[in-house]
């Protein structure tokens, strides 16, 4: 395969970190330089953690593609960031891949008017955990021949809001291709209040939270005497990279932007 | 070993055919009649289902214990038929072993007596299922070391209730022995009203209700990077049968009453 | 839905009682005749498990075609008869829906000019349910982005062989999508031989043989810090009729024949 | 609670991390020294990774024990290295607490007199997995119930092993309270060598090595229309701690040896 090479912004944040020694341990990968809020002018190598790793350190977006003229662009920053290094990329004709969510529809129809003109690739996606979305097309498959769903999902318990997003975005992709409905027995009854958990579009969705889990969620189909259960177990955030590796590779064949991993994936 | 004979009351129930079928095939048990409200005087192998399975059939249950002279007594009938069969069974020295509920503290209190004074056994179980009630012993002594708990029970949609008794008794079992205590974030948040499910004593509870499904429990605990699941799964009522068959040859060694199946297993 | 005539093959078989079920409590369904060995010219509704269900029982297949014009023979039989009466059907431009194995390539291919020269459609499914085909697609489709797979399957302790015919199928399908490669570590060693299950082009597959247990799979693919599960539960054999009513309703808009249930489910 | 003062024996390896972390954040346990084979004479608080954490380091574990009186020693070090210092520790009134193997028979005995002479408690635990401890009691519990059952084992590829020690451990235990039989049908067969998995005493074991996943068991019985699950899931070795604490707590309370973790567990 052909050497891809790389910059990454963010790279001192936790995902960045990741994303540093993933560009490392992929043969056809190069890290040529890092864009950094701080520490401009510097070299990766001598910051906390990336002892050897030699790579230069940019603040100014623009200039570390002028100078390093990488072919794609990992972005792991904060939306702001994000949205301001896309643009920039495309401009230089470097590819995006960028890990963060924030972009609203009038960002994403700019950008991708912007990667056609360029006939470049640009890959926008909230969610980077290839398994999770897989998950959720694999639900939203099944749901056209099973309408009877349920989820549940299951977080350490320093998590705040209830149900996840991914539990969310699943009862979305699902409502999309059955007809709304109400699940369970027409005349049941909750003697404990809560105990059918809550319900988007008809569909429950049960929050587990316990100290010790990591991530895990499943999507429990049932009807005609049998169940079909498809189950996604994050472990820890290097299930995020196998999705970072598909997206770089994949953006050098593309001649627009794509929004979401679940359009990439067939 | 040696053969028991055994009564059964209430043959032609669902659970009822399932125990003549038990005794049928149970080397070392012998039906030597049945107690049935209807068809006095005639003969088990007459009635549909029962083809080649005689056995005098009585209405009357004094009459069925001084005539047939059974060593224990199944009874598979209604709380108040049990509760009946089950006082006349030890009065003629028969062990009742009854699968009903509705006993109260007093009822227990009387027959405890009775069967003493007869010197034997007498088993009242509400749930049979042997792998249920250890589900619930297992979920009751991790308890102990793994305070944090959620409880998650699934069955067929034509289930009214939520959520399953079964799911109460565990919880009931768990708050014995360890602190109530409100699990979860101080400061999580339901965004859907539900989503952490029901509450006993602090523990959450949550009810899948799906087609196909027949009746399944997971109590999961979590706790310093690592999660223990204990989990039962009854596919048809024969699950019921294992504990039957294990209250006989039990019965036949006590001298005092049993409430609950978790008490003769150790 | 306009009403869809059916007409039965074996209908005193296991599945065939369940498919007679199907067509009763199906509205668009209706039974017009069946197709039996025996009882020729009786009434189905005079056979033990059928009271009040009225049909015209043929044993010359050819017979029932011409007499009672059904738009589809759903057959239960043995490969051979089902071999047959598919051939029949198609001349009588009644559209087949089979459930049996055991066609040859050459077999499939007469039948397919037959159904395209009929301009009809046909379905043959050697596994009818909709549940394990799904799973067995996933993970076709899964293994592209999770090479590294294993399969769990878990059955009652009746069964003789083992890996069951749909974790070999599984296997088969997961082979042509991924390179052939050797899972585990390179220096893995069993201190117990038969650990690490047997293996199908570099896939571990692992049979459980329980009493109590049915019908059970599981597809667990693994990589970078997550883990992909897929399950599929069969509790009683009602799990097929989900992929017989599909197909039923299927072969209407067909003009071909379809082998394998996974073609009709996008 | 009373303050229990602890020395730690090798604070530089993974898991003896662990344990300053652990100690460091329970209010009732208090760190006042470490034995480590360099930095004799230091502070702990200098090495990398221990900022802010102070603690006088020794090399000689008797000096520590004189200078310090700590009420427990944990072990984190080897085999030779903790049975060195668990003799000492003994010696000197500090209760040990040791997380290593390789203890023979007559190690034990030796130990366990020597603590009866000075009347005090001592734990060693070749695992302190809490959850992993409790699923095998649950199991050797259960198989008395459900003699058939199978284990299914999971673990990240680079293990090098297969079945694991635990997968062996809980077969061994099981076979304690059963019969040995052998499992499935008496004609079963496999076409493909290795189905089955292996078989420790007719108990049939499958071991998974897929990446992504860390360390987990399952323990399935199955009879008469149910099966019972027991899992435990290590996801990172924090898991460990738990079995560390529970230690430190029971050792102080205890006037013998204690080997196994199961022997405190009830």
């Amino acid at each position: 395969m052909e050497t891809i090479r790389i910059a990454i912004a963010g790279p001192r944040g936790r995902m960045g970190r990741e994303a540093v020694l993933l560009v490392q341990k992929t043969e056809h990968f190069q890290l040529v330089g890092v864009i950094d809020r701080k520490n401009d002018g510097g070299d990766l190598a001598d910051i906390e953690g990336f002892f050897g790793i030699h790579a230069p350190i940019y603040t100014d977006a623009a200039r570390c593609f002028e100078e390093v003229r990488p072919d794609v662009l990992i972005d792991l920053t904060t939306p702001e960031a994000g949205k301001k290094h896309a643009e920039i990329a495309l401009h230089y004709g470097v590819r995006p891949v960028v890990g963060t969510t924030g972009f609203t529809d009038e960002d994403i129809k700019r950008l991708t008017a912007l990667a056609e003109e360029k006939e470049i690739g640009a890959i926008i996606a909230p969610n980077f955990a290839v398994g999770a979305v897989l998950m959720m097309k694999f639900a939203q498959m099944a749901a056209k021949y099973f309408p009877d769903v349920e989820i549940i999902e299951l977080h350490h318990d320093q998590k705040l809001d209830a149900p996840s997003g991914t539990a969310l975005k699943t009862a979305q992709l699902i409502s999309t291709v059955r007809p709304s409905k109400k699940q369970g027995h027409p005349d049941e009854k909750e003697t404990l209040a809560g105990a059918r958990g809550a319900t988007y579009d008809g569909i429950p969705i049960h929050s587990v939270r316990l100290p010790g889990l990591v991530a895990h969620q499943e999507v429990i189909f049932g009807g005609n005497g049998q169940s079909l259960t498809i189950r996604h177990d994050s472990f820890h955030r290097g299930s995020f990279m196998s999705g970072v590796k598909l997206s770089v590779e994949t953006v050098m064949k593309l001649h627009t932007l794509v929004y979401g991993l679940e359009h990439i994936i067939e």
